[in-house]
């Protein structure tokens, strides 16, 4: 099976997920200055959930390139990230709308996780499927990133009950970690590549 | 003519389908947990139509790989199968917000049951195309998923009006039939391909 | 200049443009199957611009396939179309809402003789730079469905003034001379390539 | 890595971006024709950001073409472009309901600038990936066009505060600049292929 559709279609779920989120910032009641000010915790979550997006979207992108095809289980592995990442705006919305409280913060921490343990799957099959000596094999390593993750966020979700901006402070660590490129990854696929 | 933009506008219908069915889920009336409660019919909903069309796109993608040419009449059973399909968001937030009522699972078959009748027409039109000994005309054989799906969306709609509860398990019936690969179906159609 | 993002970025405002106009179809008010009555006209409203968008998509796929390269002048015809491709929805929803009052369907109108216009200035673009010996000159001919469309569109635009009811007809009459293929133009199409 | 997929990730946001926008077209209160009185700054803040958003996607379709490959800083470079025209539609509906206010138009401008800046951010990397003697180095030159509108944009941000018009003239001015085709660029561009 060709992984050109896939790539197709997640592309267009990702960019659809990535664009609707904007919509959570709804017109300002006024048309002065300090309206915008109510709208600030939207935007700012906004823009946290858009590195999120960008930073899996750029990630699918990679992981995709160095398989060559795909079977069924990757297929719905795949579609359960999707499944995952289309909750973001969800609780984009709520976190923001809420200005930052508790449970909204919680919620995203349990949605960040499950689309971290979403890729991880797809991650693990796509490494399955493309040999343990394949590009994308040393490429993940240890994947010590994303293993990382899934503790910073565990460990989000449980203080967030006593100290959500913690919490959220957290899950800009996160992104930070994956926003810096590793450049041992992209060393290691240009040399096996060459 | 070619396939690829009937591929490229499939995808890109779908996509936004399944990611505009997210919007059905209305931020949470407050910002406890106890908020997201309510949520809970809209969100099972939102899973159950997501697999659907998770399955949808899947054999659309495989139906339409093993064709190498359309004709005008498969990009009108197409844009016919991309219509009923387009009403699948209507009817997962009508039954999710009615709390899984009589009249909105009986809608939400009758939507299913015409998608599924859409689909066994452009199948039928594109196996004549491939041909009866074509690789498509094999893999879908007698095609004993599509019309037992039919037969039993026909008698979840029937049931629907006495006993909603059994509709909605008879859904999740069809999409598990589906979710389960066909494992002779993909034997096939690599037999062919060697 | 390739076409190929030409056509992916047509392909994605037009995929988006006939998937939004189903969100016109708001939740029925209730759980009954009566409530879904008022919401007839809104659905039939749908049926007709999905039909009319799946002609555009149809009839764009062709013209488009049949060039090999665009210019500057075709990018801004080409998003000339797709911003009164875009202008649909909004009308659908105003005529569907209103249960098919006069100035609704006057404004549909409107919007459906700039999508002709748009539409027949950018195959007379496309023609121009194709020459008039390209197969996409032959198979658009004297694009007599094209002035009648034109015609009938703006015979229905008066005669909704007077009476809404025929300028509707009218409107599904352009449709079905659209939606029956011409043969001659496939077979002159078939001509030329071999 | 290649730039494929960002191409069509990039449609596709932008393809979005341009149709969610026509979404602020609220359906009018009334049936009448003087219903669509008071929609009439919302259309006509639609069209001018329909006109921007096609000037940069065509822009971006010419700048990424000109490359043939990219790396991890221009996929952040373009997620930072992509992130600034999301907030498009935002001031657009912002600008039209208040019907061209100070700070919305104040707004508007911000955005504008944000996003002129991010494109010249990515053309720089572009350009400095490409080599100083590529085509795409030749085709932007001293970039005097995005000099200008940074110039014009920083100008009609001061002004609005005092005189909101001539501000909401300096948008449509930079917007013809752009409109207007450079023969210089095509022509430069075809003679390096030739």
């Amino acid at each position: 099976m060709k992984k050109d559709r896939l790539e197709a279609f997640s592309d267009g779920v990702i960019a659809i997920i990535i664009t609707i989120m904007v919509l959570e910032l709804k017109l300002p009641q006024g048309h002065d200055i300090h309206a915008l000010l109510p709208l600030l915790p939207v935007f700012l979550s906004y823009v946290l959930s858009f590195i999120y997006i960008g930073i899996y979207w750029n990630n699918h992108h990679h992981m995709i390139y160095a398989v060559n095809t795909i079977n069924g289980r990757v297929l719905w592995a795949n579609l359960n990230l999707l499944f995952w990442l289309s909750l973001v705006p969800f609780v984009t919305g709520w976190m923001g709308e809420s200005h930052f409280s508790m449970w909204p913060i919680f919620a995203y921490g349990c949605v960040l996780i499950m689309n971290a343990i979403a890729y991880t799957v797809l991650a693990r099959l796509l490494v399955k499927q493309a040999g343990h000596d394949s590009s994308l094999a040393l490429a993940m390593g240890k994947d010590w990133k994303g293993k990382l993750s899934i503790v910073i966020y565990a460990t989000a979700i449980i203080v967030s009950v006593y100290c959500p901006w913690i919490s959220l402070g957290l899950y800009w660590v996160v992104a930070v970690i994956w926003f810096i490129p590793d450049p041992r990854i992209e060393k290691k696929v240009a040399d096996k590549a060459h």
